[in-house]
């Protein structure tokens, strides 16, 4: 009798799973279906780019970019749409940039060059050195002061092609352009060329935030093109001694007042438990910032549009948040969290789109193992819609910072192998933006969402 | 006593089996290393796109292809290099396509148009006839006679958007090219306008093959953009009669001598079995054919070039193909299997790579349940390379005419979102395709063949 009562329980389960799997496999199609046909990301897309185009922080384009998507959100169908203030850093450019090597036989090579992000400018004048290279931290420490004082130093950290994962190449090799010029000054470098973090071979310089050590003097820095890279290499392989020329007028202003942009679906039964879905506002100046990242805002509002098209009301609150100033501050993001606690927001889930809207291969899960493996139960129901992989790794840089709340948190993860040859470079257009593969990444985003929403974590 | 001894085989077996895995995944990481440090297909492609560009059969521009292919076959590596000597089709488009829509306004509205492959032309009058438009066959057979005789009859087979995998899009609409000019012809049609077999909504015309029944008049038959498709079908729905103009001056001219290009590593124990790796070198005459399928053929003489650049010798005879005349023929794929079967060849397996250099997700595998289940005990091997679908389905159209001599067939599947943005159109340009995904498709085709080829099917 107990073995004929288990057996019977267990059909059951059985049948309810498969039942309760059956009717999400439809809910998930008509997303999907909803999302491929009507979806509005990619024309939301072709404004923030070319209506609007670069969106640094503190620039006007930034706050054009707060009110196009204010009304992108509520065209999106979400109940409320609000603005978060914060303030944020105000770096700008200022003049195209120049620079070259000056060649033993008197020739110059002009560089295709760009200041980092927040670097400091050379003052009108520009500065000239002699170039010294190193391919990693432990050949500049080795060169120490004596070799580096009053020079231009070369970081060439190519990013290793061999990472199928370019963000572990980029993750690794980033730390030149972070961390490198810092490092640099503290031997007394003049200035800084970094290798530019791309992983193709083209004319274009990316660019990127910098992170200045207050205990060193900022010392100026610029990418040059992985070409240009590529070229320098060779040319300072032969035993030349060359020197670099190079001017930028970049420089940081005071603080400017900017915002999140936050649109919510209110929640039916547990309207105080959150579930944020958001990728970030800025772009570098040089970029329409089309995969990085407009892609994941106009994803997080296609979310926010596919439920409400759908007929999907969350039993919990959905909100969408175009972060500000991911690239060069983190202010958006940690005004988030800030504003979490002021309220005592009790935030149950959180997922990013901030890794370019290519074609969706899976979702990095920051969270419990209990919760990854409730998650990979679903599996099944991503695999018609290209996503196979649901692997414990970092979230968000956005939505990072929530995790002090305890929230489990989540990243979309598209195929990786072409970001990084436009990431923060001007190449980084909407024309390198497919429709479908960007549609696919919100339409296994909602999945997603209407799953933890559903059965909980 | 028993229970001990199944144990120990087991272990053993386990070993062995976790050792050969071990070897096999560093003889993998080895061509993966390779080929995304050393890799020269994307090189290849450039020359096959920028030197030469497009290719149609019969025309000097693929015979220029077959020289260069037969050049970095041996630069690749290949132990013999040789033609196939075949016949092909030599349809040439004439003039730039002219068309347009009269409007009541007694204005034109201009068709971004181009006539498909193997159509007739219409001749220096060009043709001018009500338009009637249907969007399946099941319509045409509707109107019948009465209402196709003397028009041109307007297929507006939209590629359904909800399919994942665009290629099952693409074989349902793809009748509208294919035997939709026939089936007009009929009823009595004067001609056909086709809306393109795209994916996304731009101003480009999508050509591709059309196959005459010849019971029918052969009546001429164009593409028209996405964009027009949209905008024609607009204009009907307002029930206005509309004419469409359109002028082509294609003809079909006597067959040309051609080749299929050959390059081979002969095997060091097993050389009278054959391995097949191809992809085609005709592209159609609007497109440099970089992801079709410029593409496949590089990667099918990387896959040589790897094999050679890492020290493996296969056990069997290593073919790279670059066959002649998929598009608008197929007599490349025919001939080879004629030569396959004339010379008593023994043919083991066939990889085929024709759907874009795109970012690899899996292979289509034609061949028996119980060699497909060998090849799937070998996901694991793959998954880091992104590659972990291993299903039953069609190979290639060119490796497909094997089938009868029982070897196995299977194609490459690189993701699918946005091949048909480009596919026969002037949009398939080289800079359509990433260094990255194209590299990443070849080092996943060699890792497939190494395994065939060591552990058999």
């Amino acid at each position: 009798m107990i073995q004929k009562t288990i057996i019977l329980v267990f059909t059951g389960l059985l049948s309810l799973g498969a039942a309760a799997q059956k009717e999400d496999s439809i809910t998930i199609k008509n997303i999907a279906d909803n999302v491929l046909i009507h979806g509005t990301a990619y024309e939301n897309l072709r404004k923030i780019c070319k209506k609007i185009g670069p969106r640094l922080s503190g620039s006007i384009q930034a706050q054009k970019a707060v009110a196009a998507t204010t009304k992108m959100l509520k065209d999106a169908g979400a109940d409320t749409v609000y603005l978060q203030p914060c303030m944020v850093p105000h770096w700008v450019r200022g003049a195209k940039e120049v620079g070259y090597i000056n060649l033993p036989n008197g020739s110059k090579y002009q560089l295709n060059l760009c200041s980092l992000g927040n670097s400091e400018g050379t003052g009108l004048k520009g500065i000239s050195a002699p170039i010294v290279q190193v391919n990693n931290f432990a050949e500049l420490s080795q060169l120490g002061k004596t070799g580096v004082q009053g020079k231009i130093v070369f970081f060439n950290f190519e990013m290793n092609p061999t990472y199928i994962a370019t963000f572990n190449a980029y993750g690794e090799s980033g730390r030149s352009r972070t961390a490198g010029p810092s490092l640099a000054a503290s031997y007394g470098a003049a200035g800084v060329l970094v290798r530019s973090l791309a992983s193709n071979f083209d004319d274009y310089p990316h660019t990127g935030v910098t992170i200045y050590n207050d205990s060193f003097p900022k010392i100026p820095a610029v990418a040059i093109s992985t070409n240009n890279a590529i070229w320098l290499t060779k040319q300072l392989s032969k035993g030349q001694a060359l020197t670099a020329y190079f001017k930028n007028t970049c420089t940081m202003l005071p603080d400017e007042p900017s915002f999140n942009v936050v649109g919510e679906i209110r929640g039916s039964t547990l309207p105080n438990e959150i579930i944020t879905v958001g990728g970030h506002l800025d772009s570098w100046d040089l970029a329409e910032g089309a995969q990085d990242d407009g892609a994941g805002c106009v994803q997080s509002i296609e979310v926010i549009r596919a439920f409400k098209a759908t007929g999907i009301r969350p039993l919990r609150t959905l909100r969408a948040v175009m972060f500000m100033n991911e690239e060069n501050g983190g202010r958006g993001g940690d005004k988030y969290l800030e504003l979490a606690l002021l309220n005592k927001e009790n935030h149950f889930f959180a997922l990013e789109s901030d890794a370019g809207g290519f074609s969706p291969r899976g979702f990095s899960l920051e969270m419990s193992e209990e919760k990854i493996n409730k998650i990979k139960q679903w599996k099944n129901l991503f695999y018609p819609y290209g996503v196979y992989d649901f692997s414990a790794s970092g979230s968000g840089s956005d939505v990072g910072p929530l995790k002090v709340t305890g929230a489990a948190l989540a990243g979309l993860r598209p195929d990786s192998q072409r970001y990084f040859d436009v990431h923060h470079a001007a190449s980084d257009v909407f024309e390198n933006v497919s429709r479908r593969e960007l549609h696919m990444g919100a339409l296994n985003m909602a999945a997603l969402i209407y799953l933890v929403d559903k059965y909980g974590l």
